[in-house]
């Protein structure tokens, strides 16, 4: 265990053009292992900020891992800003690249491609080791000074994950000592729930997080293995009707637990949110022998066509409407063939909108056996937001329905 | 103009349990306007290390927003710190706070818990300006120091945008002068890509980036606008028929925009996806003219009953072939009433691959009124990884196929 820093390299970090995921993946598995994840730095495509990030950091961290800037383009700057930091030349590994080209000699048109690459992508600092790359074609790089280690891995999240593997075996391995423990409560606002633990929230033994997303708030507990599984119990004892099952860290795995648990198959029928609820259920691995299917009927001649939604149904109520959504729930409740069926219609904007049915309205409808319950709702926020919380919503309800359900 | 440093605040960023997204929101649109983001640093949520991140920044850039930690729980410290830096007391602005207040008097739960969120979101820094937050009950903190504004704003991202939008016009409003383009070119190497168009990355008065994501590489050209908009046309001329139409910056974009040209819709089958194609599509409003909807068929049952897949098929080939692909695309044109359906079915992983048939397998189906194409692809990479290749490869073929449909 130690400290790290976590540092991304690229313009388009910087630029908006693309969202940096490799700090957020490592920073979980380190913080599991009882490590601190001092910063995480985002930097510029520049030898001259790559060589002071090094400069900032070097002997002051345990481990320090860059990612990006080692593809073979000219904005690709890593390599060379090491070797500078080190004060040493550059050479082709060329032994282990031939490895890499072994890989795809199969292929000419990739080995033709990632011959033309080994220089840079084979380039070294003299005073550095190469780090074999099994996902991609860029080498990385490692050195070890003043009580750091360095690794300047590819900023691929494909290639920086197979890397860090590799390379820190340490801290993807099982380990009995350092815990964790996540609690998802579902429609209780953050500080009701904070008040109603004060003593886990008081523990100075335990690091509670407290991360709310409508219509759910996530308890993230660290700290040595009795005091979480303890906090997770007393927490769990409070919130009983409200709180996903153990083991549970999503809405979806929560909702494909509770079906699997019953033996019973689940089916969506999706408007505005597109597919994302079926997406999301399958997300997970597994999910086939649960989940049968969805329909997407973003038009009205496929909510009557698929799903059976009468047409004087939508002629009167309109698409976006309870009635719509309980025709809806029973239509995918046959045709998947399904014991619990979940719909949503409604308007995510930014048009569409209208004074009875603003921009944000959705209605929702739960089918079973048992019957069909629907519900309507104003949710707030842009497009995705509103699509975001609608799934979200969507699946809470779904997983109260089968949870209930005995 | 001007430099500008943006820094989140959260353990929960550090622990690898959210990602950060406001950086690149708003470093996304300081970039468009010519400012230059020196860096995005994520720091923990401790009142030590927010004032050293004041002491850092303060006076050596020109803008600072920081975000995060102005919640009403234990660990939000933001407020604090920002008082210690500036060495002042906190005391509640009621006036603005009474503002939030009046937002959610109609509902009787919010506005208890609103009130009791007064102490500490209404609490400001003696020497600080509120800032009205019209998206949530937290408020945010503004204060100018040695030449730097500094912005303290709640994380929530809707709330951020809001309140960055209401406090920094001047970013978000049109601009002719400063200027992006971004082109979307498929299924050629990036390297490549560079070598063909070495006037435009070798130009000083342009910054390229180069966005490879798998069968897509996106170039990002920024400066101004006359340089711009000439090495734009330098490049599509030289990759006609790989370009994706000016104005679309996705896949998802392009489909919907050759579809509207010609009049068309569209329709999937999706079976290791789940629902992500339908997302894609619905994520941009407006989709609703062009997209019909898909049928999310996890099933062999539901591949059969709603898709029409024969039952021979599946058992002579499997649900993971050409031949059901083929049948489900067909199926998916049908029962949409569609002109142009793409369908998938793999294998996403990590279990469900044999040797014949290893993780990563996908079967794509491509059919309009001419006819059905089909195709086969091993992808690399882990489940989600698998899923988001096949996403973006079934709309690459999807937008071909409309493309060359004349």
């Amino acid at each position: 265990m130690g400290s790290a820093v976590l540092a991304a390299i690229g313009d388009e970090l910087l630029s908006g053009a693309r969202l940096e995921k490799n700090a957020s993946f490592m920073a979980g598995h380190l913080h599991n292992k009882g490590w601190e994840v001092k910063r995480v730095e985002v930097i510029p495509d520049e030898e001259g900020e790559i060589t002071a990030l090094l400069t900032r950091w070097v002997g002051r961290t345990d481990l320090l891992i860059l990612s990006g800037g080692l593809g073979p383009t000219h904005d690709d700057r890593t390599r060379y800003a090491i070797a500078k930091y080190l004060g040493c030349g550059l050479s082709l590994n060329d032994e282990m690249y031939d490895r890499i080209v072994s890989r795809v000699k199969h292929d000419p048109l990739r080995l033709a491609y990632t011959e033309r690459c080994r220089d840079p992508q084979a380039l070294i600092p003299d005073s550095a080791q190469a780090v074999f790359n099994p996902a991609g074609s860029a080498l990385g790089i490692r050195f070890e000074s003043n009580g750091t280690t360095t690794l300047a891995l590819p900023g691929v999240p494909m290639e920086y994950q197979a890397m860090t593997r590799q390379e820190l075996p340490e801290i993807f391995a099982p380990d009995s000592e350092h815990c964790w423990a996540s609690v998802i409560i579902l429609g209780v606002p953050e500080l009701t729930i904070a008040e109603r633990v004060p003593e886990v929230i008081a523990n100075p033994e335990l690091h509670v997080s407290i991360l709310p997303a409508f219509p759910q708030v996530e308890l993230i507990i660290r700290g040595e293995a009795r005091g979480v599984s303890e906090a997770e119990r007393v927490i769990r004892s409070r919130f009983r009707d409200d709180v996903l099952p153990q083991g549970c860290s999503s809405l979806a795995e929560a909702v494909l637990y509770e079906a699997r648990f019953r033996g019973a198959r689940v089916a969506c029928a999706e408007s505005c949110t597109g597919g994302l609820i079926g997406a999301a259920l399958t997300e997970i691995a597994g999910s086939s022998d649960v989940f049968s299917g969805g329909a997407v009927v973003y038009s009205n001649e496929a909510k009557s066509n698929i799903l059976g939604v009468r047409a004087e149904t939508l002629r009167e109520f309109g698409a976006v409407s309870e009635e719509c959504a309980r025709e809806m729930a029973g239509g995918a409740l046959r045709i998947y063939g399904a014991d619990f069926a979940v719909s949503v219609t409604g308007i995510a904007g930014p048009d569409g909108g209208s004074e009875s049915k603003p921009v944000g309205t959705v209605c929702f409808g739960f089918a079973s056996d048992r019957g069909t319950r629907t519900m309507r709702r104003k949710l707030p926020g842009n497009r995705e937001e509103v699509r975001s919380r609608t799934v979200r919503f969507a699946l809470s309800e779904l997983w109260r329905m089968i949870h209930d359900a005995w």
